[in-house]
């Protein structure tokens, strides 16, 4: 696979990134939104797994590579102004968050005020027996 | 409904802004990204329509107030870092893109190359009539 072409159309912003979101193949439910560097959006393609620039790390990193909780891409999208991609991914493990929950996005708007919404599936010290994730 | 309230947990990026994913709340598919300061995104839980924040126009905008292609929003979710929202929304007219598709995310990655994969279904100057979206 072309680790150039992808770079057609995709406009990376003034730090070098796009935004990526990641939603579930077969629920679509979103899971998370991250940033991609071009080396991230390349890996992702080459690879079949997403791969996702760390703006607090400052590197490139395959999403699951210490908690195991890979993301194999079905399907990847650009948008019109070409500075957004989405994944159809399979979620190895279930959860996608760092917090050992499915999905990232689990506070939901509610009578005028945040809920956390969805249950810890694993906790964070047993995903990452106390290394960030 | 506390539009102050809203602001708690969320973090806002240096410019302000944080990322806004809107998904069609039967298909769950991702129909477009954008972003909003403060005032959009309290507006968008005020008023149940999705607000969000122009960048190129630096100013905050309600979604179809030219179109017509307003969002109301069903559901709205934070994620667990704060900086990004996730809404449940009814697309009205069923076009969400500038371009006048359903969704922004019509370029697929498909053997080494973006293909465009959905259909048109409304011309941007019938959208428009000439008007910037």
């Amino acid at each position: 696979m072309s680790i150039e072409t992808i770079l057609q159309g995709v406009k990376f912003d003034e730090k070098g990134l796009v935004c990526a979101i990641a939603q579930d193949w077969q629920s679509k439910r979103v899971l998370m939104v991250a940033w991609m560097n071009a080396e991230a959006l390349q890996k992702t393609a080459e690879t079949g797994f997403a791969h996702y620039y760390s703006r607090s790390r400052q590197k490139q990193w395959l999403k699951g590579e210490e908690s195991g909780h890979t993301q194999k891409v079905h399907e990847l999208r650009l948008d019109c102004d070409g500075d957004a991609v989405v994944m159809l991914i399979e979620q190895n493990g279930g959860i996608a968050c760092h917090t050992g929950r499915e999905s990232c996005f689990y506070k939901i708007w509610q009578n005028g005020a945040w809920h956390t919404a969805d249950p810890v599936l694993k906790n964070e010290a047993d995903i990452y027996g106390g290394k960030h994730p």
